[in-house]
C-alpha cells in the first residue's frame, strides 16, 4: 500500500508548520545523527533521496558538491514546493512512490532515506530496488522511527502519572509485525511495524552489509535548552543504519528497470 | 568486574533447580534459537563455549562430532558439576573468567556463549580476545538479555494491573548504558546494559561482520502448552547474533597471548 497522507491538505499544512517553525527532534536529533553517517565529501558523487518531502536535504547534498541528485517523493505538493524552493541545476525531483523507484544500474554512489521507512510495506522490495540501482562499494544510509516507538499502537507511547509527568515508555506488541495506525497531525496515518531483527536480516539477506547502526539522542546544546528532551533518552525514538553493497550482491539482487 | 554468582551457594542452588526441573525460557525460546544459527554439520570442528556452566552444550558439541570442545567457566561449582556429568574425551573444561580468555590464535572455528555477555563491563576486551582465537571466516554466535530487558532496573519489569495481570513491558533509561543491579535467584545481581546499536557498532568496529539478528519468540509447541508464554512476543527477551570474523579483522585486533 502506498499511502500519500503528504497531499493531504490539513497533514501537508501541520507537517510545514511543524518542519519550519519549531525545533523539533528532526533538527536536534534527526538531522545531526543523519548527517555523521554521511561520507565527508560529497564531491562528485550521485545520490538519491527516497522521500524527500520539500528538497532541502537534496540542496545541500548539491551545495556541498555532488554531481547529482535525485529526490524522490510520492507527494505532489512536496515535489511541488521543493521545485520552487529548493531548485538547483544538479537537482531532480522525481513525483514517484519509493515502492516503483527503477532507476538504471549502478547509478548512485549514495541512497538515502530520512524517515520513510516505517512507510513502506514491503521492505524487501525496496531494498532490492535499491540495490540494483546502487554501485558496488556504495553506501545505503536511512533513518526510520525505532521499532520500540513503533511496536505499540497507542496514542501516545508514555505511560504518565495523574500528573501528565512521563513515567516510562510502554513497550507491547513487539513481535506481531505489520500495519500501525497512529494519529500524527492527522488520523489514522498508517505505519509498518518491524523488528529490529527482522530489519537487520532483510538488510543481509539482499547483501547489505552493516556498517553503522545508530539509535541517536538528542544533541547535548538543544538538551541544555530544552530540559523535555532528556526524555529521547529514556527510549530510542529514531533507528538509523548506514549498509554497503557487497560486490556479490548484484547476483541474488539483480532486477530489472521497471 | 567478573562477577562469580554461579559459586554463592543458594545462587548455585536456585539455578540448578530452574535449568534441571523446569522447562522454562531457555529450553522452550533460548535454547532451539541458538541452535538454529549453528553450522548443520559440527564434524571436526574446534570449538569455545564461554559461559559453559555445567556444560550441557559442550557435550552436545561434542556427541555430534566436534573435534575439540573447551568450555569455560569463572564458576569453580559449575566446572566441577561438569567435569562429573558431561565428562567427554574431546571436551576441556577451564575455570576462568570470560574477560581473561587467552587462547592460541586461530585456534577455534565457532566461538558461542549462551546468556553471558550481559555479565561483561568491557564487551570489546572480549571480542578481541575472542577474535584472535578464532580462524579467519569463522564464526561467532552469542545470546544475551536484550537491550529493551536490561535498559530499566526494576524488581519486575511488566508493569501489572491491580489483578497481577501484565498490561505491558516498562521500557526506560535506554541510552544510560552501564550497571543494572537485578534480583535473579539472589539479590543485586550485576549486569550490564548496552544498546543494540553498541553492540552492534562494538562488533562492527572489532572486525566482526554481522551475519544474523534473532529476537526469538517461544516455539508454537511451547506456546500451546503454556499460554502464559505469548507474553514472550510482547517484548523480546533475548537478542542472539551471529558474526563472521572477516580476512582483515586480524590486524587492528591482534592480541597478545594473555
Amino acid at each position: 500500500m502506498k499511502q500519500n497522507i503528504y497531499d493531504n491538505d490539513i497533514f501537508y499544512q501541520a507537517y510545514l508548520d511543524l518542519r519550519l517553525n519549531s525545533t523539533g527532534l528532526n533538527d536536534v536529533l534527526e538531522i545531526p545523527a543523519f548527517r555523521s553517517l554521511l561520507p565527508e565529501n560529497l564531491t562528485g558523487m550521485r545520490i538519491l533521496d527516497l522521500g524527500c518531502g520539500f528538497g532541502q536535504a537534496c540542496s545541500r547534498y548539491a551545495s556541498q558538491g555532488a554531481a547529482k541528485v535525485i529526490g524522490v517523493d510520492i507527494s505532489k505538493k512536496m515535489i511541488s514546493r521543493a521545485k520552487q524552493i529548493y531548485r538547483h541545476e544538479n537537482i531532480e525531483y522525481v513525483c514517484l512512490p519509493i515502492e516503483d523507484i527503477g532507476f538504471p544500474r549502478e547509478e548512485f554512489d549514495l541512497v538515502l532515506s530520512s524517515l520513510a521507512f516505517h512507510y513502506i510495506a514491503d521492505l524487501k522490495n525496496v531494498l532490492e530496488r535499491i540495490l540494483y540501482c546502487l554501485k558496488n562499494n556504495g553506501f545505503l544510509i536511512f533513518s526510520q522511527e525505532h521499532p520500540v516507538a513503533t511496536a505499540k499502537q497507542i496514542p501516545d507511547g508514555w505511560c504518565k502519572n495523574e500528573n501528565g509527568e512521563k513515567m516510562h515508555w510502554i513497550l507491547d506488541d513487539y513481535n506481531d509485525e505489520g500495519i500501525r495506525k497512529q494519529n500524527w497531525l492527522i488520523k489514522d496515518v498508517i505505519k509498518y511495524h518491524r523488528t529490529m531483527s527482522t530489519i537487520m536480516n532483510t538488510l543481509i539477506g539482499c547483501g547489505f552489509k552493516i556498517v553503522k547502526v545508530l539509535e541517536p539522542t538528542p544533541i547535548k546544546e538543544a538538551e541544555i535548552i530544552n530540559k523535555d528532551l532528556k526524555n529521547e533518552r529514556r527510549r530510542p525514538p529514531f533507528l538509523m543504519i548506514k549498509a554497503q553493497k557487497g560486490q556479490s550482491s548484484t547476483h541474488s539482487c539483480r532486477r530489472e528497470r521497471v
